[in-house]
């Protein structure tokens, strides 16, 4: 699992007074990213390398709100592995309570500019398997 | 079905060239609020009773992308319907080639402002009640 | 002047319970798209062109908030126009009590795709000038 | 000056591939919260005292653009304070090259939450003015 703390912004809230629900799949993305990174795969060098991720499915439960300025974790763990395609949960955390926030996940695939499905090469295969891997074993 | 045009926005289009996935949970709530405003609810009202109508879980999957300019349809049908929660699902089509770009639904619960639930009164029900019973028999 | 009309999202408002103030950057733009598009100009167009549009300079001023549901005119005039660049006033109107909400300008460079300024084509300058010039006449 | 540095996500860039212009005003808000809490002022002291701050004025000058997973310092300055107003300079910077990306100020007035205009108590006054004494000085 994968930790990436943010802060809620302003302009993350709506008139509700808590942080609309749209935000967690900004949130869901920033933890995917920090996952990644914790790979050593930089989005950059994919895109570079003419590989694309569309996410093609998201679940969500939203189950406490959070409010401006709550520190949050984002915790991230790769459920599902492939040439093809990826798989991660999350599990949104306010620190100052512990309280679980919202809960999902997502599935992506690769695909090349044209939106036609690829295999991911060895070389990011390997990195991300590697963790992967390790995650399940824990 | 209640069905909402929107034209996208170019500030919704990310670095893939495409909109970003996050959007169409945005648009899901514009065609929910559309199907309401079809119901003859208005949000404020309901806002003003100190009835509030937090999101409690969202599906959606991703099957074509939107492109800035396109115009798309938001189809929105009502799916499960008490005095204690709303279900929806939605559909996004690009009009000008009739392209599904997303499916998905929402579920949702109504509380006061202190997020208890509570049980919608019965002109909001009443109201509800009729679309969803003409959408069912149609 | 060219009046595109929107409807407040919820998404745009904030814990304040009226529109977040950057949101306001996002009308505009949608007012500059729909001016340029009366004057036959699409961005497609340009891009497919190799002709982008950075932003320079936005001036702002708030001077009654909007709130969800409101249904808005933008409200843009072109300001300022060569092959070198294009300048643009705006005013946000709520519809149903005639308040301007905000008003502000904008000013956007012409630049191939790296980044160096270019000077727009013939073509586009004669459509982007004949409704320049209709607007000062008038 | 405080400084606080934030990572530029995936959905802040646009079509363009670089970030969206309205974004800049978002990392602004980021960097004036920033600025009050050093200065000691909680945001949710000010909402539950009933003081609001709304956003008067805002210029923006785009100089450099910002791209994804840049790490940017949001280099935030006091540059007028009275109980009735607080304006604010700003400056965003890439860490990696130095880059001035954008230059902007703000201006924000002291109302209560119907909007009317109201002074600033002594007690936030002190806080806030002990900050902006000190900067200038520097």
């Amino acid at each position: 699992m994968i930790v990436q703390t943010e802060r809620v912004r302003y302009v993350e809230t709506d008139m509700m007074g808590v942080v609309h629900h749209s935000n967690y799949l900004r949130w869901f993305e920033v933890g995917r990213v920090a996952w990644l990174r914790a790979a050593g795969v930089d989005l950059w060098d994919l895109m570079n390398d003419g590989i694309v991720f569309p996410i093609t499915k998201i679940n969500i439960q939203y189950k406490n709100s959070a409010y401006y300025d709550d520190v949050i974790d984002i915790c991230t763990t790769m459920t599902a592995f492939s040439k093809a395609k990826m798989e991660f949960s999350y599990k949104i955390v306010r620190q100052k309570d512990g309280k679980v926030l919202t809960e999902g996940s997502s599935c992506n695939v690769f695909t090349d500019k044209d939106g036609k499905i690829i295999r991911l090469t060895n070389a990011y295969f390997d990195k991300i398997n590697e963790l992967y891997k390790k995650e399940v074993e824990e």
